[in-house]
Parts: C-alpha cells; sequence; structure tokens
C-alpha cells in the first residue's frame, strides 16, 4: 500500500526523521481528532495487545492521544508510541478511522468519573467532553524490548491476551477487533508478521506467529514451502550444539528481497 | 472487512437507513475534519473518476465536504454521494485518513483564488483556511444511473479516465491513487468490480471491470474458471436471440452465495 508507514522488519526499519517536538507535546491540539493505537506484542505464543489503566478506576483503554496543530497525524501516532514503549522504529499501520456518533454515547459520564477519581479539574473534562473521531493505527513491536511508561492519567498497564480482552473504554474493544482484522488480511502481503519477532528465528517460531495472528493451525510443511518460496530469508550458519539433536536452522530477513517482494506485492 | 459499509452489489444493495437530515444540511460542522470521495464508474471499458470543477477557476477536485456535529463520518460520506450523483445505495468503502500538515501547504491562497474567482466573501474563507484532515472513502457506481448535482461552488463536472487526471486541489491526486490501490487490493476479497456493473452482465463484460480495476490483461480461460469456482455466479436462461452466433451466457451474482463468500474471506 502507498500509504504504508513503512516497511520495516526488525534491523532495518525506516527511522523517524525527527523525534517528538518538545512545543508539541505542551499541546496545541486540534480539537475534535484524536489517535488511538493497538500494539500488538508476541509473548510465549500468545498475541498480545498494550492496555492502560485509568487512574483510580478499573477501566481500561489504548493508548491514545491528540493530533498537535502542527503536527502530521502519521507523526503523532508515532510520538504516541514512543512516549509509551520508548521504541521510536517500529512498524507502524493506519487501518481505519472511527467516526461513529455513537462512539461518544456515555463518553462525558465516563470522564466526569476518570476526572473525579483522580481530582482533576473541571477544565480538563471540558476539553476531553468533544466529540472525537479517533484513526487507529497499529504497531507491532519485539515484546522484550518494551519499556512501559505511564502518562498522567494512568496507574497501571498490562499486556493482555488478544483473546481474554476485558471491555474496553468507550469503542476500544471494536478497535482491538478491526485492529486485528486488518494485521490478519496484511499478513502475506505485507509480511506484518516479522515485525513480531527478533532479528533471527527459526522457521517454528515464524510458523507461531502466523497461526497466532491467524488463529488457526497451518500445515508445518506447507508453511515451510510457502515461506521458503517468497524467497525473503536468509539462512544463517549453524553453530556446533553439542547436542544429540540437530540444532534448527536460524533464519533472518534479508532486507533487498523482503523489499523487492513489498514492491512487487503492493 | 468488520468496517466495510455494506456489501452491496447490484439489486441487493444494503439500504441506507435514513436520508441524509436537512437540518444537517444546513450545517453545523465539525472543524479540521472533511470527507473526499473517490466516485469510480465504468464506462467504455475505462475506469473513470468523477471530478468537480471551482466555479470561474481551472481547478478539479474530488466531490467532498464536512461532517456534521452531529453526524457519523460514513453518513457524512453518504450523504455527499447522494448530494453528488443522486444514488443511495452504493458500494461505499473508507480506505485511508490523510493527515499530513503539508497536505494544507498553500490551501488557503487556493481558497482565496477561488473565493475571488466567485465573488465571495472571506467569512467563507475564513472557515475553509483551517486545517483539514480529511478521511477518504471510495464508492463504486454505475456509471449510467448517476446524475450529477453540482455544489454550489462548482461549475463544471467530468468523469476523467483513472490514467488521465490532471493535476488535482490539494492532494486529491494522492488521494485518487490511494484509493484505487486499495480497490486494486479488494477486488478479490470484496468482490468489489461486480459493483460497477449492471444487474446481468456476460463473462466478458466482468473479465473487462477485472482487467481495467488491475491495469493488465487476463487470461480468458483462467478467469473464467477462477470465477465459475468461486460458486457465487448465476448463469440466466439465455433468450432466443434469432442471429447466427451463439449469444452469450448472461450472468448475475447470487445474493446468498455472494455474502457466504464475504463472511468466509473476512
Amino acid at each position: 500500500m502507498r500509504r504504508a508507514m513503512s516497511f520495516s522488519p526488525n534491523k532495518y526499519k525506516t527511522s523517524f526523521n525527527s523525534m517528538p517536538n518538545k512545543d508539541v507535546l505542551k499541546g496545541d491540539w486540534l480539537p475534535n481528532i484524536s489517535v488511538d493505537c493497538v500494539i500488538f506484542g508476541f509473548q510465549e505464543n500468545h498475541l498480545k495487545v498494550l492496555l492502560l489503566k485509568f487512574r483510580n478506576n478499573e477501566i481500561w483503554s489504548l493508548p491514545g492521544g491528540f493530533i498537535g496543530k502542527e503536527e502530521d497525524a502519521d507523526e503523532a501516532a508515532k510520538r504516541i508510541l514512543w512516549q509509551r514503549t520508548g521504541l521510536e522504529n517500529i512498524y507502524l499501520q493506519q487501518f481505519h478511522t472511527f467516526g461513529d456518533l455513537k462512539r461518544n454515547i456515555g463518553a462525558i459520564e465516563k470522564h466526569e468519573e476518570i476526572n473525579l477519581a483522580m481530582g482533576r479539574s473541571n477544565e480538563d473534562l471540558k476539553w476531553l467532553s468533544h466529540r472525537y473521531i479517533t484513526i487507529g493505527y497499529y504497531a507491532l513491536v519485539e515484546y522484550s524490548k518494551v519499556k512501559v511508561t505511564l502518562n498522567d492519567v494512568s496507574d497501571d498497564s498490562s499486556w493482555m491476551d488478544v483473546d481474554q480482552i476485558p471491555s474496553l473504554f468507550l469503542d476500544h474493544t471494536e478497535i482491538v477487533k478491526t485492529g486485528l482484522a486488518h494485521l490478519r488480511s496484511s499478513i502475506d502481503t505485507k509480511l506484518a508478521a516479522f515485525n513480531l519477532l527478533p532479528e533471527t528465528f527459526t522457521m517454528s517460531e515464524l510458523q507461531q506467529v502466523y497461526e497466532t495472528i491467524l488463529g488457526k493451525e497451518l500445515v508445518r510443511t506447507n508453511f515451510q514451502r510457502k515461506m521458503l518460496s517468497l524467497d525473503i530469508l536468509e539462512r544463517i550458519e549453524k553453530k556446533y550444539s553439542g547436542g544429540a539433536h540437530k540444532a534448527p536452522y536460524l533464519y533472518r530477513l534479508d532486507k533487498k528481497k523482503a523489499e523487492a517482494f513489498l514492491t512487487s506485492a503492493s
């Protein structure tokens, strides 16, 4: 897709040209528009989503934020991800904009509840009680590299299994589901799954990521044949393992071949 | 895709529950957010896009508009399509939101030029000189059914060949390209192409639509085999043609089978 933010598996991720501007962080925001991020990570064969809990509340939500008046929407999404995870060069994909009126039903009451629990002023509430149309992005991160930083309205975070997410703030449950559907549909054409893995991986680890995203088992021989036929993988020389069993081959993505594949697939 | 607005080829399109609200038409709009529509039609084996020309200017643009403060974003897109084409039940798909700062570079000057040529007041300019993030939708229409109605800032419209579009207003050229890429990528999973055809069609007409959208020739026997294997087409009994040559079979989509296919593909 022309508008995909970047193709950036592993070590050769497109770098962000500029770190978030401090003036933008202080905030002079566009009204009525927000950004919400579905941050996917892969841990112990489970696909996880990073969620934040509102301070002194049991309400969980996606990491999100607003767009500076002098900031690209995509840059806002990158900034929000950097602020929450400490990661700069992550695979990020805009997938859908949520503009239903009903997504804001009950929003003011929710915000009142949250503000009350946090002892915040009505000034904050006034800003938050706008109707928001939110742009959904999903990110794929290496779970082990994330250092979660809470924002000023959160007091806890959690990586929750995508199949076991509780009822979330506003329409965030729907945003997660829609993001997952888009991730699934882009697994073949965008090589999205590789962004969840470290630089080197076994074929079995790769298959587990695919199976977890797709939510179904795949036949090992077929999967391996398909992956090798894409001609994007580099097999790394085996080190002597000393064990009785053959160590599995390690692979990594071949940068140039992967880019050629993506160009031809788009 | 869960968020696809509707699957609505031909006669069994999902109907819009409500016609645009007159109060919304009078306008109390969300600031900073707009909607732009890439309306695709198929005419004489060409894929066309409906464009509007600003009054007393040679600047062409996509049909677009704003979102009412009490209106869903999707409803706004439907309303704008209805206002410009007279069509209610058309296939409509949100595909990308354009939020770069640079899309507004020169926008005020462009609007000044347009307003000046139309003899409009600075009040209008003030509203239009906001920074806009625009939600892109594409629509697939039966070309012959469209009755174009100009808006109050346009004095001409044209169905332009998608390969021969002039430089458009702001980033509208990029919006068309991105919309086309999304249409191409959804041709198999969403049966999008059928929305460009009348209720009944020959296999050859169907192939022409596919070839035009994809921008490449397809092998006739393979295409026919693939289409029949989807098990979504109903072959209509031939009428006696009276001619020396065999008349080609006519087909139409089988509603239930098409829906089952879409459910399994999403």
